[in-house]
């Protein structure tokens, strides 16, 4: 099974841990034996102005996902949104309704859906690929997470290197390394079976430390200075 | 203390990682320091026709455990169901009525009691031993659940030195390795402080492989085929 | 940031693995990197006469955060209860009827606001130190919670010395180990990025065993004899 999966995490955080905005979605296309992934996109956005009700990062990933989907002609896209697994092009309006989700959830549906709905309707009837609101059960979208996790930590790095200091929160229980031209990220949860991703990095002038975020258990900080 | 438990597990995969039906219930004595089995017993299922509601793994369960306690004389009884550690003898229908489980709960254990809870009243007149409903708290199932994903996994092998091939979809977070003369599975969650089995096995001429399910996150594949 | 928080946890178990009571209630300075403490105290409880119900554990771990608060002088106190990380201050009546807590929870947090908001306002308007109740996302809590097991070990083994033989039940998903001078303790769960901590030991003449507690799973049981 060859899946494309996206999802949206690391945050830029301020001097008491909390977010100030998100900063990348990263796009993957994973393949047995599902640990990685054998080919990753990434889309930043400007954590200075974010909306994190959550609107902004379903739209970009459905977004980023199709267009690595493209390009690699997986057998299906995995979405990070726990809606039962429904296909994307058929979450329309009585659909939504009878979801067992919060009522804040499916207003942000309903809005959602009015153009990525047609977009998945199109997107699966020109390329038979059907777009998964599977979620949190899907290994692929939790390696997107990891993939996410360090693309914003490459922008961490970089935005240290032009304004001296930048401190981002990973996505959760997950640990990144800088090695000789890559950064390393792996899960901390054994229970997920070893997932793990690298991206390149090839930059140099920074000193970093990981530690836990003393306000969000399970969830690590990134922090980055120049030299 | 001395605890007989067991626990169904371990199911054939289709192509999409679905599961077809299970494969193995195991029974185990447990006792301190509660880390794995003194001894085991397993009872095979047929999973290309197996009941997924429910009703056959808690049935099995209760037959086989019964059938080890008879042997190793326990002080107790663990059931891998999760009714606040009830004992199975007292669970007429008033008192079905008043757990808090779900009303699809309450019609299976409703089924379910007409035969189980005379022969579990029986079974503690007869030895004085109680069979609780303690569910996920007991360190007992969790071990059953391990030999009902080693059995499995031995189904597995044997199935595809017959036929060829076999997919085998292990119970939560738990991985498998073949060793000299034997199957070894282990806990991926170390919060469970080093929960572990093992059983003989003495045939060759396979190759396996153990990945993650795509579509089943914590979970482990243990694929298998002949040579 | 520098946090002190306080938790209370280790109890002494009954053959049968379930709590007599409570033993220690720890409070500790948590400073960046937020993996251990930098200085803990301990107020022991008498196990054989504890109260159950939660009441006796926020009172006290509220009174002994603010006599290390007093001494160390941190930014902000966090307090082992989950109510959204609201200041204690403010927790007069018609907040606590707002909260989305037990009615239970509700009817404790009722009497125990009595004395202890007012104590938080003049504790806070004197130092201008927050008492939040975080609860499990602080990391500090947990923290206190892994020096609480490690207090409680040591009362296990001083009460072992003189009556022969003590069964500790630690808090949840943490070892300990007796070494060179120190009991050490750490979280089992990697996701939390590897917390841990040290107090001082100094008796000798003592056999332990660490293993799962049968009944209550990702929990562990010290055990320790007198030679």
């Amino acid at each position: 099974m060859r899946i494309v999966s996206a999802d949206t995490g690391g945050a830029l955080l301020d001097d008491g841990y909390n977010p100030i905005g998100l900063i990348a979605t990263a796009a993957v296309l994973v393949e047995k034996p599902y640990k990685t992934a054998k080919m990753s996109i990434v889309k930043y956005a400007d954590p200075f102005s974010y909306d994190l009700s959550g609107r902004q990062a379903i739209r970009d990933e459905v977004l980023l996902a199709m267009k690595l989907a493209k390009k690699v002609k997986p057998d299906v896209i995995h979405l990070d949104s726990t809606l039962r697994g429904i296909p994307l092009r058929q979450l329309d309006d009585p659909t939504i309704d009878a979801l067992r989700i919060s009522d804040r959830g499916k207003a942000i549906w309903h809005e959602l859906s009015k153009d990525l709905q047609p977009l998945a309707k199109r997107f699966w009837s020109e390329t038979g690929i059907e777009i998964l609101a599977i979620g949190k059960e899907s290994v692929a979208v939790r390696i997107a997470e990891i993939y996410a996790g360090l693309y914003s930590t490459k922008w961490g790095i970089e935005y240290a290197l032009k304004e001296g200091f930048a401190r981002i929160g990973l996505p959760r229980y997950m640990k990144v390394e800088v090695r000789e031209g890559m950064l390393w990220g792996e899960s901390l949860d054994p229970k997920e079976g070893g997932l793990y991703g690298e991206i390149p990095l090839d930059v140099e002038g920074f000193e970093y430390q990981i530690y836990p975020n003393p306000i969000a258990r399970t969830f690590m900080v990134f922090e980055v200075k120049k030299e």
